[in-house]
C-alpha cells in the first residue's frame, strides 16, 4: 500500500472520504470490546484452580519450620514461601519478605514510609525535604506514576528506547540533584513497550553514584518468568548492585498476581539483608503478618521453580495467539502505510503501538465510539500527560481471540482514519 | 488470708522470706509457658477448618453480581462480602470497605495517609500541622499506640473507668486543641481492660465537638462478638455520630483474625458513605483489590450473621474455661491480700491485673525469672509507659488449661513476693 506521506493533499482527502466511510460500518456493528485491561485471561486463572485443593480441611497447615499458618506470627513470611520465591526473585531467603498479596500496595507502602519516616540511611524523612523527585522512563506503568502523584512526588520523564532507559540521562540528573530520590523500573518485558533491559544498562543503574545517598531503585520486576515468544535473560539487580558497592540501593518488587489469582496471589520484597531488616522493624509498626496459608497454598501447589515454570509456559501458549492476532493484524493493515510502529515484544502483557505525533487521542477516541475501550492516551506517561501523544498500549491478554480479532479490525481502521485526518490538517 | 497492708513490719520481713522460697520452688520447676499473646488458641483455629472446603477446584469463584474473584477488580470488595460485614459491623452495605486481611495494618494505612494527605475535609496533610495529638484511652492496645509514636503522633492519656474513657476530659481537650487530631478507642470488651463502652459514653463521643474539623475516632472494635461470659450491647457509633451531626467524625474498624484465621482473615473498615467515597478514591492509588477468594471463602462458610455467632460461641465455650481458670485462682491466692485487683470482663481476649503502684514491672520480671512470659510491664500505655506501674496484661486464651493452672500458680506467686517487697521497702 502507498504510504501516507506520499500521498497528495487530494489523494488524502479521497482516502479520508474512504476510510471515514469505513469507520462508519464499524460503528454501525455496535461493539463492546476491551482492549484496556492488563488482565490474565479466564483460561489462564483456571490453570490455578487446582491450588485451591491443595489446603483443605483435613490439611497439616504447619510451615516446614512447624509455624502453625493458621495462627498469628512470621511478619516476613513463612520459611518456605522465603524459600521458594526468593529462588523465583534471584536473592537469598533472608533479602526476601512475603508481602501481603499485591506488589502494588507494598510499592506504594515502601514510598509512603519513605516519605514518612525515611529509608534505611535517609537523613530525614522524604516528605520532610524541600521536594522529592522520581526518575520514571517513560513509556511505563501507570499505577507506579499515580503513586508519586498521590504522594506529591515530581516526575521526570526519562526516553527508553529497546536497550533501557537512556542511561547517560539517569547518571547526570541523578548525580547532580540530590533531591533526586530514586527510579521506578520494570526491567524484563517492560509495561508497555515490552522490552527488557540491556545487561549494559542494569550495570550502569547498579553503579550509579546518586547525589541522594537514600536514593532507592523501585525496580518492579512483574513480568520475571511471564514469557510469550522467547525466555530474555535479565541482569540480577541486586547482585549488580553489591557487585557496584551499592547493595542498599535497589528494591525488587515481584509477585505470583499474574501467575496464580490477581488479588488473590503473593506479593515480594526483595532487597539487601540490612534493608530487609530495616523494613522489617518498620513493617512490625504496621502489620502483624499476612496470609500464610495462601503461602502454604502456593508453595504446596508448585513444589519448586519448575513447576512455576511450567505453569508459565502453560501461559505463554495461551498468550502466544493473542499476541499474533494483534501484530499479524497490524502488520496485513498497516505495514507501509506510515502510520505508526510498533514493537513485537518477546513477554509481558502489552504491546505498545506508536502512533504519528498528535494522533494517539483521536485513534483512542474513535476506538470508543466504535464500542471498543483501550488503555487512556497518555496513561503510561507522568501526569497522564503523553508529550507527543502517540503511545498507545495494547492490552491483549484478556480478550478472546475472536474479540481480539474485532477489536484490532477498529483499531486499524481508527489509526488508519486518524492519520489520514492529521496528514490532512498538516497538509493545510 | 491477712492482708498486707495491716501487717508491721516484722510480718511482712518473715512472709518476704516464706513468699521468696515458694517462688524458689516455682523457679526450680524450669517452666516455659506464655501467658502474653492474644492468640486464639489451636481449638479456636480448627472450627474454622471447613472453611478451607467452601472453595476448591471445581467451584464457581463468581460472586453474587457475577464478578470473578479470581482476577483483579472490586477494589472496595465484593458485594456479598460487603453484605454480610456491613451487617456485623452495624452499617450499610455502601459503608464498609473489605480492607485486606488484617485490619491493624488498614488503621495504620488510614493514619498514614491522613499524615500523607488528610482526611475528608482536611486543609492540610496532617504531617504538615505544627503537630499533631491523639488521644489514648489507658491502658489501651499497644499497637494502636505504636502506630502513632512511629508516625510521630504525641499521645495524651486518658484513663478509663468500667464505663469507658474520661468523657469530661476527651470533650474538654478535643474542644480546646485543633491539633488533637484524633483518638483511638475500643470500646466493646477492651483491650485490655475487658470493658464495654456505655451508652452515655458512646453518645458523648458521637457529640463531641472538637476544634479540628477533621477529628477522626478510630474505633477498633475488634471484638464486636466475642463474649466470654456475656454478651453485652454496644451503642452503633457511626449511627450516633450520624444523628448527632458528625456522621463523618468516626472510622470503624473489625476483623475476622479472632473469629476465623488469625493473619488469614478479613478485615473491615465501615465509615460514612462520604468517608467511604474519600477513602475508595485515595485506595485507588495505592491497591487494585485485595483476595477476594478468601471473602468468597468467608460468605461462604459462615452464609450468614447466624453462622458467625454461632461459630463464636463455640470460641466461647473454649474460652470460658480459661478465663475461670485465671479467675478463679486470683480470687484463690490474692482476695482480701491488698496485693491488686482485677476486673472480670465479660469477652474479649485479655484479662487486666492492677498491681500496688510501682509492683508491675517487678512482677513481670519475676514470672520471667521463673519461665512464665508476660505481655511487657508498660505496653498498654503510650510510649510503653504506665505512669502507675501497676498494670499487667492477661492473655488466657492460647495456653492450655494446664498451662493456665501453673502458669497462674507462678504469676500470684510473684504478686505476692513482688508486693511484700515493695511495702518493706516502703516501710523502711
Amino acid at each position: 500500500m502507498k504510504s501516507y506521506n506520499t500521498m497528495s493533499r487530494d489523494e488524502l482527502a479521497k482516502e479520508k472520504d474512504a476510510l471515514a466511510a469505513a469507520f462508519a460500518a464499524h460503528k454501525a456493528k455496535g461493539l463492546s470490546l476491551n482492549m484496556a485491561r492488563g488482565k490474565p485471561g479466564n483460561d489462564q486463572v483456571q490453570m490455578s484452580m487446582p491450588m485451591l485443593d491443595v489446603i483443605n480441611s483435613s490439611s497439616n497447615c504447619s510451615a516446614e519450620d512447624g509455624v502453625d499458618c493458621r495462627n498469628y506470627g512470621e511478619l516476613t513470611g513463612i520459611a518456605d514461601a522465603k524459600k521458594l520465591f526468593s529462588e523465583y526473585m534471584g536473592v537469598l531467603a533472608g533479602e526476601i519478605i512475603i508481602a501481603g498479596s499485591t506488589s502494588l500496595t507494598f510499592m506504594y507502602d515502601c514510598m509512603a514510609r519513605a516519605m514518612l519516616t525515611g529509608v534505611l540511611g535517609s537523613d530525614k524523612p522524604w516528605a520532610k525535604e524541600e521536594k522529592v523527585k522520581f526518575l520514571c522512563p517513560v513509556p511505563g506503568y501507570d499505577r507506579h506514576f499515580s503513586i508519586c502523584q498521590f504522594l506529591g512526588i515530581e516526575m521526570i520523564n526519562i526516553p527508553t528506547s529497546t536497550e533501557g532507559p537512556d542511561m547517560d540521562m539517569i547518571e547526570k540528573l541523578s548525580a547532580d540533584d540530590p533531591l533526586i530520590k530514586g527510579m521506578w523500573c520494570v526491567p524484563k518485558y517492560s509495561n508497555p513497550l515490552g522490552i527488557t533491559y540491556s545487561d549494559n544498562v542494569m550495570r550502569r543503574l547498579a553503579a550509579l553514584k546518586p547525589a541522594a545517598k537514600d536514593f532507592r531503585i523501585f525496580c518492579d520486576n512483574a513480568y520475571a518468568m511471564h514469557e510469550v515468544y522467547r525466555d530474555v535473560p535479565l541482569l540480577n539487580l541486586l547482585a549488580a548492585c553489591k557487585e557496584a558497592g551499592n547493595p542498599d540501593m535497589v528494591y525488587l518488587f515481584g509477585s505470583t498476581n499474574k501467575i496464580t489469582f490477581p488479588g488473590a496471589g503473593l506479593a515480594f520484597f526483595a532487597a539487601s539483608a540490612e534493608n530487609i531488616a530495616f523494613t522489617t522493624k518498620q513493617l512490625s509498626m504496621q502489620a502483624i503478618g499476612w496470609d500464610k496459608i495462601n503461602m502454604l497454598r502456593h508453595v504446596r501447589f508448585f513444589k519448586d521453580l519448575n513447576g512455576i515454570r511450567a505453569l508459565m509456559q502453560k501461559h505463554a501458549g495461551i498468550l502466544r495467539p493473542k499476541f499474533d492476532a494483534v501484530l499479524q493484524k497490524m502488520e496485513k493493515e498497516l505495514a507501509g502505510l506510515g502510520a505508526g510502529e510498533w514493537i513485537k515484544p518477546n513477554g509481558g502483557y502489552f504491546i505498545t503501538f506508536l502512533a504519528q505525533a498528535g494522533c494517539a487521542k483521536r485513534i483512542i477516541g474513535l476506538c470508543k465510539e466504535a464500542g471498543v475501550a483501550m488503555t487512556e492516551a497518555g496513561a503510561p506517561y507522568p501526569y497522564g500527560k503523553d508529550p507527543d501523544d502517540s503511545c498507545i498500549r495494547i492490552a491483549p491478554t484478556f480478550p478472546s481471540l475472536a474479540d481480539l480479532g474485532m477489536a484490532m479490525d477498529v483499531f486499524c481502521a481508527a489509526v488508519k482514519l486518524a492519520t489520514v485526518e492529521r496528514a490532512l490538517e498538516q497538509a493545510s
